[in-house]
């Protein structure tokens, strides 16, 4: 209980200081591609994080997006995972709707998850076991729904490619209708909170879910990889989440009949072929 | 200027009661489809946004989405465009990003526009030739951007059409990235806010854009259907809304070489064959 509390503290101070620099002038630097984007306020989120979390708890083990714990090999200890900026397209563009993420792992076993949409001081956290709140409130258990009377979140961008067309264009097509809001750690919270009832997308790495997978597992929903197998924390994996009847649906009606295909890119992707 | 502020008194006063109803029970009807959604509140919003328009201004003329006004055939005369709840479906799922959108029109000019956001009490307005603003704040001249250094907002359904898909899916893949929210109103908001850089959709109904399109035409956003043409503010018209550069990328490189398909779909969908 004391490191939930510590980690709730210091996510809460995170945001706060990202709100106050929110209208400085931002270093944008690219990663990957012209569209990964890094900023100095992810940076020095990520480096305040780690200091904080290095100076109480020193044997603690800490994976970062902007660097560290790129060695950790293992899930033993005490692991926080930690995305300083999630959505740092939104946050360049939009200066809201992105998310500070982290997710508290002993011994490779959820511990707590903490998802900060941070403009509109919204904090959804979990204790595994214990339940979810978004602040102060309690998060109800989702109801269960079927994909043609239901809100998806996934984004666009799969259906222009080629070999994902054929899986992605008739979950779409089902759907009530489907929404993107760029931010991969409030799909999670989205669905944890009801707001859409399943998101899916091909690849996460461990910073952008390991927050919220905490958060929705404890309001009832499931969390796969698009093969129905369970997240390995540690790395990417493409993502099926939410409500059980949704989940099942979407995972034996679109994708398990498309196995081979979704093995051959998941190997392709995951082994940076592609 | 008396119009203007009576507009702004009547949507603040309708959002709140929409905010005050929220959490009963809602009675929920389907239209031309089973995802083409009506609640009670649609209807008692317009209702009461009518009566309040006609007992003050009885010569005003009214066109609403639940159903006044249907015998308009001009734009003569002083015209409230009213959608009382734009984003029926996440009004209904998700219980906010949805909005209030009124476009009012004089002897088919445009005179004021309105859409709030009632959940986040964001509204945004404007007074044709005077600025637009959020709530108290001038909204800014927007930026001219280009496809690949943009977020745009559409739908990811229109990937799913085949006719559409050779249309839409260059523009998602060459843009930054794209996002869908679910709120037609809110989309044009957006632009003008510069959250998004441009708003794509096949087709819209007068009461979802009227409001609109004299915001995010204050900041200087050009706004046409998808052949480069001034919208009918009695039809439906397809969409194309962006910063004057991102426009003519996208009508230019985009939607123009696809010029006899786009009519063809148009004659189609506007004479409701498809």
């Amino acid at each position: 209980m004391e490191i939930y509390k510590f980690g709730y503290s210091i996510i809460k101070e995170a945001g706060s200081k990202i709100r106050e620099s929110i209208g400085e002038e931002l270093q944008i630097e690219t990663k990957s591609n012209p569209n990964d984007l890094v900023t100095n306020i992810d940076k020095e989120t990520e480096e305040r994080l780690f200091k904080q979390i290095h100076d109480k708890y020193p044997e603690h083990h800490i994976l970062g997006e902007e660097g560290h714990g790129k060695d950790i090999k293992d899930t033993n200890g005490v692991l926080w995972i930690i995305d300083p900026i999630d959505g740092t397209l939104n946050f360049v563009h939009q200066q809201e709707n992105f998310a500070i993420s982290i997710g508290i792992f002993i011994d490779g076993e959820k511990y707590a998850g903490f998802v900060y949409d941070v403009m509109n001081d919204k904090l959804y956290h979990a204790l595994a076991g214990q339940g979810a709140w978004l602040n102060d409130q309690a998060l109800k258990p989702l109801e269960h729904t079927e994909l043609k009377k239901s809100l998806i979140s996934t984004n666009p961008l799969w259906l222009t490619k080629e070999k994902l067309y054929p899986i992605y264009a008739p979950i779409v097509d089902q759907s009530r209708s489907t929404r993107a809001y760029g931010s991969a750690a409030l799909d999670f919270a989205n669905v944890a909170k009801g707001i859409t009832s399943a998101y899916l997308t091909m690849r996460l790495q461990p910073w952008d879910f390991a927050g919220g997978l905490v958060i929705v597992e404890e309001v009832g929903a499931i969390v796969t990889n698009q093969l129905g197998e369970p997240l390995n924390i540690l790395e990417a994996n493409s993502i099926l989440i939410g409500n059980k009847a949704i989940h099942d649906e979407i995972l034996n009606q679109y994708f398990l009949p498309h196995r081979a295909l979704l093995s051959e890119i998941h190997s392709d992707r995951f082994r940076g072929k592609s």
